[in-house]
């Protein structure tokens, strides 16, 4: 029997909803090569998952067969093949999902989601990531702060994911931004740093104004010419503000650490030390990638 | 000299961002006509204006010059000659500012809107509905209640507008239930009142909470199969919720009137209602032609 070849020993997969990102893995851990595109899943009908992946990871593939391990909404019910949320308190992995395929080449495995049933909430992809973070951290007690378009807070302890709440902050401001009459006054680049962090905490002490004080940013622009880069940190805090109240059980007094993109990672940071809270700060996408290492090692024999 | 003609004694105008609605009137203020077209101010230039609203009207002009009055965004510095806000407090009705016009069987006037410097907010098109409001009821002494894309609430008193507020949650409410996330469990027909009047309350009495309880409706549909009527009206129910604890300096203890389209007057009716407040119910047409019919009467000599 000959030798089997192959580039990558395994393939990392982080398929969102938006975007398909992919590494070329050793066996020890090392990325050989990446690549990303925007095949994302609300793109593909379900037979035209593999021919895409397939595509995209041909330069990777040899003659051995090679395990795929991936995560996002890749395994929902409108992705590839649902993957079924597994419900918490659990650990951030279980079980891997195979998923048949027609080539012979790829072994195909998606990692399920977490679910939460007594106050209803979901996460896709996030569990991963608290898996790679975990990898690092594994005696972390407290609260993730994960930052993004739906923002998860969740609450670990014993290596177990306890509770989590999920706020849609990254697409509110996404929405009130582009397609609300807020977008007249809040199209900007840069965002007036001290603005926002005023208003978040003047947010957060009384939130019950917050849906009056959308319209000022409107208003307080065409009567008295406030910089757009003023009326998006306003924007922006607000909605962080609001983020925060809703939050509070979950950062109140604890050991916070925020797992996000740099960017939103900063102003999370900012935010919260202006509540007198220090968190630890990591990188949302090498969490993604170390948690699908994570994976990857419990798949092995 | 030979009679002159012309089948309108006057021409009201509503003249919004989206739609230009005309009536055509006589004398003592009965409707003769009317029309509605989408030639509303934010697809139009400067320029064509006039014209637009000559091809409208034609049918109503004779030889006679024809007064029109108009409200709404057509006075906004991007309509079609800007009639710069008025300061409250004030009267509904000031000064009309006359428009230049080329065509010379039109004498054109279109009714200035409102600010508010120390609370920055403004409105434009509200005023004349209050008008019309005060016309019915000079001696109201309480708050209306303006529901729509931008829900206005008013503190009038001794037949002047003390001060007010506006409140986003028609819009909030359009682009969450079509562009976030939301959309897939809130697009309905009809919506579920109980659930909304439930969460109403609650978000009245938990405002802090409203940025994590959007998420849930949509973990509520996908984990427990919530149906889509239920959804909506949680939707509805935390807008509305989150827009009264915002305005409750404004409803708590007040005579209280509504003033909006007929839907959204029943549904806050219910909302108040459940707070333990009875509101007057006013349809807003109706105040927009009364006020437009007021603004006339101070115009003729």
């Amino acid at each position: 029997m000959s030798a089997e070849t192959s580039y990558a020993d395994w393939i990392a997969v982080d398929w969102g909803t938006s975007n398909l990102r992919a590494w070329a893995m050793s066996e020890c851990g090392t990325v050989k090569d990446k690549l990303e595109c925007d095949k994302g899943m609300s793109g593909l009908a379900q037979h035209e998952f593999e021919p895409t992946l397939i595509r995209v990871i041909e330069p990777w593939l040899g003659t051995a067969k090679t395990p795929i391990i991936a995560c996002g909404m890749v395994g929902s019910r409108q992705g590839w093949a649902e993957a079924p949320y597994r419900s918490v308190p659990t650990t951030p992995l279980g079980d891997l999902s195979p998923v048949a395929t027609t080539d012979a080449r790829i072994s195909m495995h998606i990692l399920p989601g977490l679910k939460q049933t007594d106050s209803p909430n979901v996460m896709r992809g996030e569990e991963t990531q608290i898996a790679g973070f975990l990898a690092d951290n594994p005696d972390f007690d407290g609260v993730l702060c994960m930052p993004g378009t739906h923002t998860k807070w969740v609450h670990i302890s014993a290596k177990e994911i306890v509770s989590f709440q999920t706020v849609m902050t990254g697409e509110l401001f996404a929405i009130l931004s582009k397609h609300s009459v807020l977008r007249h006054s809040a199209e900007a680049e840069g965002i007036d740093e001290s603005a926002f962090i005023e208003t978040v905490s003047a947010t957060l002490s009384r939130p019950e104004t917050l849906a009056a004080q959308l319209f000022q940013i409107r208003a307080s622009h065409l009567l008295e010419g406030t910089e757009n880069a003023t009326s998006r940190a306003k924007l922006s805090g607000l909605l962080v503000g609001a983020e925060l109240a809703a939050a509070k059980p979950y950062w109140l007094g604890q050991n916070i650490a925020l797992v996000g993109h740099p960017r939103l990672n900063d102003l999370y940071a900012k935010a919260l030390s202006a509540q007198g809270l220090d968190a630890a700060v990591h990188t949302g996408d090498d969490m993604t990638l170390k948690g699908l290492a994570a994976a990857y090692k419990e798949l092995a024999p």
